[in-house]
């Protein structure tokens, strides 16, 4: 672990983590008279004529917004817009590193619903999507499906939408190990953005017997107490009797449990009352549901955590660089299920024949790894987009795979001749 | 001059000119806990205690966004936000290149005042200042000077205060050459965002003989038609006696004619009418009032264009990325007039002993030029934002010259490394 004092003084010395480099030259008259006045009066022309242009001749379809108002950030809770700040640059490198795409940090001094909405809807026209980052739920859902149905790019909200494809990843690998089929019991605990994110797309991918729990127990239909329209939605789509029950009664005989919720909110005994071949997916961070190893002792036959010390963590890093760098491709009008669920797929896939209980996901540090999935995963998600008649232009799967690779490529030899 | 297909060739190959660039190294598991999760969670902890550390741990204070609505972009008018973006692209470059300064170009999709106020003030958490640009006059002027009363952060118009900053430091070392004092008579043809700019200026510089016209003629103290408030503000300020007329008749024995209207706008007769060694600025772009070799011919002294190909070119790159290094480097909370006279007086002595009618503004594309303006003109705004108040932080003037120079001169190397 790192200590605090390590933390802050690193962040000092670089005074924050990202910085704008120039794609062209710009130094002499000629270079000038080109990329800026007069010469660039031809590119805004043009794309005044034509406004599909913008993907041409601009950094539009290779960039991307993070857009916070810091009321969610990590585990701290509302810290506001500059202290959300490091986060949302930490993020923006990862998308880069990642995924080749320039994404831009812009952490906002509202945390109204309607602002927000707007404030997104007017910075649309520089970018190629938005990625909407811890926002307080269920503000942050309803923001991401607004926003969805208004935009004509992508948005994209990894806390719930990143989440989830990492874990349905997970889950399908962990559940073929384990003999389990997709009519499994299936415990979500917690029903924020990443419970209700997982909710939806394991529906969407035909799990049939899927319940989810808030703090005030399982979520059925006609509950009153402690609702919100994403509970109501999941109460219509999963808990098919409409049972009422607390989580150590959800548990019983249960094939999977993922925990979305707090340190501690999962025991041995709870693990004890499962199905055989127990899976159990602890992701509160930084401190889990449960730890790894004894959630192991207590009989679970596959274990992921969020943790980077002990096996199979689930990391959105796998999923949210290399989705945006598939959406961005094919210039993607928006996001659906299709995508995300065809990227959960393409991340499974990348563990080959190295999947045992204690490796159902890739890890994402090892370089020709990140490289691998980011290809797969953008080349899955553009032609789920292609498919579903997303994609505003189309190009092969060779032709995303090799683009992605190259980006990335190409970005670290940059890193390595500065020596960042 | 360049031509269209090879402008439109270059900007297709590269897709804008801009990329992310990380400074931190995230590849390993512990570099990931240090700038990213977990412990990211002690800086943003860290902000959240006491907000001026978002100018310690983050890029907050060496970032600008470069705000634009594409209302009125080069000679182009309202072309919309995406046909903005390559202009406000290369100006972020410029930035980076001329000054050290990491700009984002954010073009939005909203034309109403109220809105783009709203919209500047959410993002104004993320950066360190605003550039505001291409904003039709006379909205722009009031945008600028109600997020200037408003904002914790400069809020900087280029249009009008980068343009009226060069113009000055012109017109000083013109002056002097032509041996003028601030009494002489000086016609602004213009009153849009850089007419404004100038006579708001050249009032606070002291100069007690300024005549501004717009298309309806003379500005003065009692006139009805084709006003707003800031032609209202100039007719206090200026033209003492209130008269009335034309720009002919203005210009009758002025010693200074400023143009910043439109192409072919000045005569070699308008010229003949001025006193001795007459002074002509003439700004108009792409296509000045009156050519400088035409100017010369009717018998200006000194000639100013807005052109690269004659002498005196009135760059506004002499201003602004400067400018904007030094509000950055004291953390300022605004920007003033005596920011703007000091850095116009450094920009005029950085020509020193070339000083010629050929040669009164320095040429910022000779690389070491370039490096000494920034160094003297970021130290001379940084020393007027202490002086005034208006600095975070106080720097001497050696250390301000020193990180600029620094800055610059490790920017260009990163850039021959990558080859750009």
């Amino acid at each position: 672990m790192v200590d605090s004092e390590s933390v802050l003084k690193e962040h000092k010395e670089r005074k924050g983590k990202y910085e704008i480099l120039s794609k062209v030259p710009l130094g002499t008259r000629e270079e000038l008279s080109t990329f800026y006045t007069p010469g660039v009066a031809y590119v805004s022309e043009a794309i005044a004529r034509d406004e599909s242009g913008a993907y041409e001749y601009t950094t539009k379809g290779n960039t991307i917004a993070i857009v916070s108002d810091g009321t969610r950030v990590l585990g701290l809770g509302d810290i506001g817009p500059k202290a959300a700040l490091p986060v949302m640059e930490g993020k923006a490198i990862l998308f880069k590193k990642f995924g080749g795409v320039d994404a831009i940090p812009i952490c906002i001094g509202t945390k109204d619903e309607n602002e927000i909405i707007k404030f997104a809807t007017q910075i649309a026209p520089t970018f190629g999507a938005l990625n909407i980052e811890d926002i307080e739920s269920p503000k942050s859902i309803r923001i991401a499906d607004r926003l969805a149905r208004s935009l004509d790019i992508p948005v994209f909200h990894d806390d719930q939408e990143g989440t989830s494809v990492v874990v349905l990843a997970a889950l399908l690998n962990a559940m073929k190990i384990a003999g389990k089929k997709k009519d499994a019991k299936i415990v979500i605990n917690g029903a924020g953005s990443a419970g209700i994110g997982i909710a939806r797309l394991l529906t969407r991918a035909s799990f049939s017997s899927i319940y989810v729990l808030d703090t005030s127990g399982l979520i059925y239909k006609g509950r009153k107490e402690n609702m919100n329209e994403f509970k109501e939605e999941i109460a219509k789509s999963t808990n098919r009797d409409a049972k009422s029950g607390t989580l150590s009664e959800a548990a019983e005989g249960a094939d999977v449990l993922i925990g979305v919720s707090q340190k501690g909110a999962f025991s041995k005994e709870l693990i004890s009352k499962m199905n055989e071949r127990p899976i159990v997916f602890s992701l509160a961070n930084p401190y889990p549901e449960i730890g790894y190893s004894e959630a192991k002792e207590a009989g679970a036959y596959v274990v992921a955590t969020g943790a980077s010390n002990t096996p199979n963590q689930v990391n959105n890093i796998l999923a949210f660089p290399s989705i945006i760098r598939g959406l961005l491709d094919v210039r993607a009008k928006g996001l659906n299920y299709e995508m995300l669920e065809s990227a959960a797929i393409a991340i499974a896939k990348s563990v080959g024949k190295d999947l045992s209980p204690e490796k159902i996901v890739p890890n994402p540090l090892e370089k020709n790894t990140a490289i691998k999935i980011a290809a797969n995963v953008s080349a899955a998600v553009a032609a789920a987009a292609m498919k579903t008649g997303m994609a505003r232009v189309e190009k092969d799967a060779k032709e995303v795979r090799k683009n992605t690779a190259g980006l990335i490529k190409r970005y670290w030899r940059m890193e390595r001749k500065l020596a960042v």
